[in-house]
């Protein structure tokens, strides 16, 4: 255990705070408030298209901190992995973890190792929580949002669930599918010091765009309007899902966020999401509206027809993240 | 999904940050620096006599901030559920979880859960992280031990370690042994509260004493010395250890520490150890040495020689927490 420590994991994660090796990280932060996340990550398999395991549960921790309007500070790296699986496969996904860590500039402070025999873990599920500072200022949230706010997201969806499906399934045309696993820190960072008319962000990772937007309207109780023909979807991952048989809505995304922000602000959003290498493809896909029975999702097509957007239900698609 | 944690989870666990569901918590911290932590629980079987992994998931995690002279403030807990594992002992370790935290007066902030099909995972595995805060004043650190500083523990061990393995092997004498676990927070604070002599304290988990006085020998270049003598050992686990060839220096704790005090301190550090309920059996066992040649960890033996205690090595035992 010692050795795969200090040969396999620490030598990708290098800084002060890793090196004591204690159990626990002792950090000194400014002030404003504290954001504290955990997931674990079981996606299957766990290398694909655009990212793998590693990358995943780096950037996936950062960018809950992140739509909580909070600057990535630290995480904490916990790994459960089944005896035998291969070392190679281990180094290459803790090179992923050290580089995603390194490229967002968020530090990996503090870990477990843990192994289970083989047969009680399916190759290597890894956890990591973290922590973010809110500076002070910035206020986000669902009873923020008001009738009129605009509905922005940073470009195409259902890219990660489609490409993981697609690959799992090994259909024909899974090579041109890209998981849009990133890191949505820097991004949304600019956004919240530019202006102050952002009510509340989220990422559409498990359920899609689809469960945010009814969480949108659940807590809200103010229903949600968007229109088909500005939600930015990848003609291959379109197609993808109609083979499959999947709404691209309920799909799940790893390097989107959706913002609900003041009419007014909006085209300054749009402005600095283009400017952004993530945002190239941003869209205002619709707005907050009055609830007239219940508060509802609704989408306008493509042909002017409008149709209910369901909370996603039933068994959840498995393994995606 | 949904239903899972509004039904389950939560229900046991409630608190203003958790109930926002979010997927990060915002906290208000105190001034002190911050001490953070993860821990990936695997434990085979999931209940034994003592507790069960969810107990262990709180109090290790908690212990590990305890120990770092930090005060418990947050958990955030994480679960990989295998498809087809019981709901009734879901709940059962969900209300574990719970009142274990509450006793300990922690909040579990954040969440996730995962679930993988059947055969990918064994049950139930359980990773909590920690946030704590360390007052202004505490300093604790391997580079604050002397020469003659000694060495203190607050009672009996390898009860949780051979509690685990004999459950496991069904020996006869197994309901004579019992898990340790427990939360040494509030004992380590009215430690550090009473003196600021205190050099240095570790839980022995896995390893046990064996590998935590190896680590205190290794870090400061200094040798341990103990007595045998002063060990606290309970007869059934002296017994069930020898029954099946494991030296309980090596065996897993997961409600002693080990502390390192100044030797003018070590008296009234006795005194509070022993005035707390989980510390009535408080010894100094040994103390901080000259290095002869290289630093090493030596035991007096009850016959008065002398043997080299090493650092655990080979296949760990698996599973044990």
């Amino acid at each position: 255990m010692d050795d795969l420590i200090r040969q396999h994991i620490l030598p990708g994660l290098k800084n002060d705070a890793l090196d004591e090796l204690g159990d626990s990280a002792k950090l000194d932060l400014g002030s404003g408030s504290l954001c504290f996340t955990t997931d674990s990550y079981v996606v299957k398999p766990l290398f694909f298209n655009g990212g793998d395991i590693g990358k995943l549960a780096v950037c996936g921790t950062v960018n809950d901190l992140a739509v909580a309007g909070s600057k990535p500070v630290a995480l904490a790296l916990s790994l459960i992995i089944e005896d035998g699986f291969e070392i190679e496969l281990l180094d290459k996904i803790l090179a992923s973890i050290g580089e995603t860590a390194s490229l967002i500039g968020v530090d990996i402070v503090t870990g477990d190792t843990k192994t289970v025999e083989a047969g009680a873990a399916d190759k290597i599920f890894i956890n990591t929580a973290g922590i973010g500072i809110r500076p002070a200022g910035v206020d986000l949230g669902f009873e923020k949002i008001a009738i009129g706010d605009k509905i922005l997201i940073n470009g195409t969806i259902g890219d990660h669930g489609m490409t993981i499906i697609s690959q799992r399934q090994e259909i024909k045309f899974q090579s041109q599918l890209k998981s849009d696993c990133a890191s949505l820190a820097d991004l949304i960072s600019e956004l919240l010091e530019s202006t102050s008319d952002i009510k509340f962000i989220r990422d559409p990772t498990r359920g899609g765009l689809a469960s945010t937007l009814n969480e949108i309207a659940r807590s809200t109780a103010l229903s949600v309007e968007i229109h088909e023909n500005d939600i930015p979807i990848k003609p291959t991952v379109q197609a993808a899902a109609d083979m499959l048989g999947f709404d691209v809505l309920a799909i799940a995304n790893e390097g989107k966020f959706v913002a609900v922000v003041s009419p007014e602000s909006a085209d300054e959003c749009l402005r600095i999401c283009r400017n952004h290498p993530l945002g190239k493809e941003t869209k205002i896909i619709g707005e907050i509206v009055d609830t007239r029975d219940v508060p509802l999702v609704e989408i306008e097509t493509r042909i002017g027809g409008k149709r209910i957007v369901q909370m996603p239900y039933g068994r959840e698609l498995p393994r995606i993240c």
